[in-house]
C-alpha cells in the first residue's frame, strides 16, 4: 500500500469506531436499561480512547506528507488529505495532558452544571465553568496557532470548518439590527389572529403514525433507517442505518411531529451521502451549520410553508378526528405562525431564535477576550433578553443556565444554528428559482424534486467543496443574511 | 501499575471491547435495517481486529510471568491470572496467517453452507467444510500443543475448559446406551394420552405478555435487562444489560414461552456474576456447559415440572381464554411431556436430544481423527438416525445439513448443550435434596429459594472454581448421567 493507500484504511477504521459510537449512543438514548449507564460510560470512553490512538498513530504525519507530495492523485483525493489534516490537526495540536485535563474538566463541568439546573443556581456552576474555559482556551490557542487563527476562530473551525468571526460578526450584526422592530411589527400584526381550541388531547400513537406518514413522503427510507422515541430529538447512526427520535406531547401534535421532521431532513443529507467517499473524511457531511441548514430547509423552509400546510392540513383533520370549523387551514397557519419572545432557546420561533444564539455568541466571544467574567454571564444575559426582546428573565434556569453546550466545553457550537438557518433559506430561494413550480408540488405532497436538488447541490458535495464554494455553485453567492429577512418579510409580514 | 494490575487493565478492556460487540450483535439480530448488513459485519470485523491486537500484545506474556511468581496475590488472583493465560494461549497459539485462513475458509463457508441450505444438497457444502475442517485441525493441532492435549480435547476447551474426550465418551457411551430402549418404552406409555385440540390461534401479544409475566416471576430483572424479537432465541448483552429474544408462533405458545424462560435462566446466571470480578477472565461465566445448565435448569428441570405447571396452568386459561373442559391439567403436561422422534435437533424433546448431540460428537471426532471423511458424512448420518431413533432423513435439510456449526468451524461445541443437560438434572437434584419444599413452593410461584440456591452455588463462583470443583462442591460429585436418567424415568415412565 502507498501512503494515501494507508491513510485511505486509517481514516476509514476511524470511520468505523465512530459508527460503532454513534450507534451505541442512540441504544443508551433510546432503549438501554438504566442500570447500564455507568459501564456505557466506560465502553463509550474506550472506543475515544481507541479512536484517538489511531488519529494520533505516530506515521499518519508521515504519510501524509508522502500523500501531499504524490503528484498521481486527483484534486479530490487531495482535498481528502487536507481534510484529514484538519481532523489530526484538531486532534494532535492539543499537548495529551492538557487534552485529558479538558475531558476531566467537562465531565465533572456536565454534572455540576445538571446539578446547578436542579438549585436554579448559575453561581454554584461559576467555578466549574470557569475551570471549563480556563482549560478550553489553552487548548484552543494550540490550535489556532496550527491552524493559523485566532482561538476563537479554532473553536468555530472545529464545528463547520473556515467559519471565522469575522465572517459571523458581519451576519450577525446584520440581524441584530433587523429583527428587534421586525418582532414588534410582527406582534403588532397577529394581535387578533384568531387560533384553534386548546386543551384537546392528541393520542401519542395516532401522532407517531402521522410523523411516519410524512417523513415517508419527505423522503425518510424506513428500509435503511429506524424511527423511535427520546428524552431529545436527534439523528445518529451511519448513512446506511440512519435513527433519528422524537418525543411526543399529548397536548400539542406540532412538536412532536416538527422534530420528526427537522430529524428528517438530517437523515435525507445522510442517506445522500456519496457511497464512493464512504468512510473517507471528503465523504463526510460539510459542517454543523450545514448539517443544520439541511433539517432547517426542510423543516422550517419547506414544511412550515403554505405549499407544505395545505398538504398537511387534510391529513390532520382526518388522524386526529377534527373539525374544519375549529381547524380551519387559517387556524392552522396561525398556530404555525405564532411568534412569541421567550426564556428558552430550544422552544423559540424562527424570528426569536436568532437572538438567543446572537447572546451566545457575543458572550463566547467576549470570555475568550477576557472582555467578561464568567460570574457575570446572568447579568449581561438578562439584560441582553431586556434590551432585545422586552422580556426578562426571573431566575437562571430560564436564563444563562438553559443550555447545556458550555459544561460539554462546546463553544463555537451556537453560531451554527443560526448560520443554519440563513443557510436553509439562502439554498431553498435557489431551489425555487429554479423549480417555479415547487410550492405546487409540495402542496400535492411530490417532494423528489426537491430533494433531488438538495442531493444534487450539498448531499453529493459532502466535504468535497468547501462550505462557500458549496453555497457559491448552488445559490450563487457565499452566504449572507438578506435570504432570511426576506423570508421573515414574506412569512410574516405579507 | 504492577504487573497483575497492568493485566487487570488490559482484560477489563478486552471484555469492554466484547460487551461493545454484543450490544452490536443484539442491535442485528433485533432492530437492525438489513440495509447496514455489509457495514456492521465491518463494525465487528474491526472490534474483532481489535481484540485480536490487545489480547496478542506483545508485554502480556511478561506480565503474565511477573503476575505468577507474585507472592502477594491472592489465590483467586492466582485463577484469574490462570484463565488469562487459557484466552490468551487459545488466541496466540494459532499463528497469524493460519488465524486468517480460518477467518476466510469459515466466512466463505457460512455462505456456502447457505446456498447448499437452500439447494438441500451436502455435496454442494462438502469441499467448503473439508476446507474448514483441515484448517481447523491444523489450529487446533497448534492449541493442543500448548495446552498439553489432542486436537479435539483443545477444541472442546476452547467452549468448556477442562472437559476431555475421555470423559465425555464416558457420559455419552452411558447414554447412548440408555436413551433408545428407554425411548421406546416412552412410546409405548403415551400411546393413548388425551391432547388438547389443535388448530387453535394465540395471539402473539398475549404470548408475550405472558411470557413477561412468567419470567418476572422467575426474576429476570427488566430495570437492567429487555426482551425482543429475533429469528433465532439468545442471551445477549452484558451483566447490567442482559437482552434477551425470543420468536412467536400463532399456532405454538410453548416454543415461544419455553424460549422466554430457557433465555431468561441463561440471563439469571449473567445477572448473578459477581459484580467484583466484573470484566476479569475469573469473573466470567465458567463456560458453555454450565452456562447451558443453567438456562435448562430454568426451562427443562424447573419450568417443565409438573409443580411448575399447576402455577403456569391457571394463567394459560385466562390468558388465552380457554376452556378447562378442553385445556385441563392433565392436557397440557400430556402436550408438554410428548415425545417424538424427529429429524431436527432443535425440536427434539429431552429425551431425544441428546442422541442428536452423540450424532454429531461422534462425526466430528471420526472427522479429527480421519476415520470419516466430510463427503461420507451424510450415509453415516442417516445410519445413525436409522439405527438409534429409527427414523431416516429422505434428504440433506432433515440431516447434515440442518446445523450452522460446522460452517464457522465450532467443532467441540455440540457435547455442551446435552452435558448442560446433565449438570442441570445433578444441580436440581442437589438442590431438591437441600430444599424439601421445593416443589411447593414452585408451584405457588415462589422461585426465590431456587434461584438464591443457584446464585451461591454456581453464579457466584463464575471462573473462580473449575467446573469439577463447582460442581462437586455443589452436588457432591463431578458430573454423571445417573441423575439425568433418573429425571427420564420419574418424568416419563412414572
Amino acid at each position: 500500500m502507498n501512503a494515501y493507500q494507508k491513510l485511505k484504511k486509517q481514516f476509514s477504521d476511524i470511520s468505523l469506531v465512530e459508527d460503532i459510537s454513534s450507534i451505541l449512543s442512540w441504544d443508551q438514548a433510546t432503549i438501554m436499561p438504566k442500570s447500564s449507564a455507568q459501564q456505557r460510560g466506560a465502553q463509550m470512553g474506550l472506543l475515544n480512547r481507541i479512536q484517538h490512538q489511531m488519529l494520533t498513530h505516530p506515521d499518519i504525519k508521515y504519510w501524509m506528507e508522502e500523500a501531499l507530495n504524490d503528484d498521481t492523485l486527483s484534486s479530490e483525493d487531495k482535498v481528502n488529505i487536507f481534510e484529514m489534516k484538519r481532523h489530526w490537526i484538531h486532534t494532535t495540536s492539543v499537548p495529551e495532558q492538557l487534552s485529558e485535563k479538558l475531558t476531566m474538566a467537562t465531565t465533572v463541568g456536565q454534572i455540576k452544571w445538571e446539578e446547578a439546573l436542579h438549585n436554579n443556581s448559575f453561581d454554584d456552576f461559576s467555578p466549574y465553568l470557569e475551570n471549563i474555559l480556563e482549560v478550553s482556551i489553552e487548548a484552543a490557542h494550540y490550535k489556532g496557532e496550527k491552524l493559523e487563527c485566532s482561538s476563537y476562530d479554532a473553536c468555530l473551525d472545529s464545528f463547520e470548518a473556515g467559519i471565522t468571526v469575522r465572517e459571523v460578526d458581519k451576519i450577525f450584526n446584520d440581524l441584530e439590527l433587523f429583527i428587534p422592530d421586525f418582532l414588534q411589527k410582527v406582534i403588532k400584526k397577529q394581535e387578533n389572529n384568531p387560533l384553534p381550541p386548546k386543551n384537546l388531547s392528541f393520542d401519542i400513537e395516532k401522532q407517531k403514525k402521522l410523523g411516519t406518514q410524512i417523513i415517508k413522503a419527505i423522503g425518510f427510507d424506513f428500509s435503511k433507517g429506524r424511527v423511535d422515541t427520546s428524552t431529545h430529538p436527534f439523528c445518529g447512526g451511519t448513512p446506511y442505518d440512519i435513527r433519528i427520535t422524537s418525543r411526543f406531547d399529548s397536548k400539542n401534535f406540532i412538536s412532536g411531529l416538527m422534530a420528526m421532521v427537522h430529524e428528517a431532513g438530517h437523515a435525507l443529507y445522510d442517506f445522500g451521502l456519496p457511497e464512493k467517499w464512504q468512510g473517507q473524511p471528503a465523504g463526510q457531511a460539510r459542517g454543523m451549520s450545514i448539517h443544520e441548514s439541511q433539517s432547517l430547509l426542510i423543516e422550517m423552509q419547506m414544511a412550515r410553508s403554505e405549499a407544505f400546510l395545505k398538504f398537511l392540513h387534510p391529513q390532520l383533520l382526518s388522524t386526529f378526528g377534527l373539525s374544519e370549523a375549529e381547524w380551519s387551514f387559517n387556524h392552522l397557519k396561525n398556530l404555525y405562525y405564532q411568534v412569541t419572545p421567550g426564556f428558552i432557546r430550544v422552544d423559540a420561533d424562527e424570528v426569536t431564535y436568532p437572538l438567543h444564539v446572537i447572546l451566545r455568541y457575543n458572550i463566547e466571544k467576549k470570555l475568550f477576550d477576557r472582555t467578561l467574567k464568567v460570574r457575570d454571564i446572568p447579568h449581561f444575559w438578562n439584560e441582553y433578553m431586556a434590551k432585545t426582546l422586552n422580556i426578562e428573565p426571573s431566575n437562571d434556569k430560564e436564563g444563562a443556565l438553559q443550555d447545556i453546550h458550555w459544561s460539554c466545553g462546546a463553544f463555537g457550537y451556537f453560531p451554527c444554528y443560526t448560520l443554519g438557518a440563513l443557510t436553509a433559506a439562502q439554498l431553498y430561494e435557489a431551489f425555487k428559482q429554479e423549480h417555479r413550480n415547487a410550492e405546487q408540488n409540495i402542496s400535492c405532497g411530490e417532494f423528489s424534486s426537491l430533494v433531488g436538488w438538495l442531493r444534487k447541490n450539498v448531499h453529493q458535495k459532502a466535504s468535497l467543496l468547501s462550505r462557500d464554494e458549496l453555497l457559491t455553485k448552488a445559490t450563487g453567492q457565499p452566504l449572507c443574511a438578506s435570504f432570511f429577512k426576506k423570508h421573515l418579510q414574506t412569512r410574516y409580514l405579507t
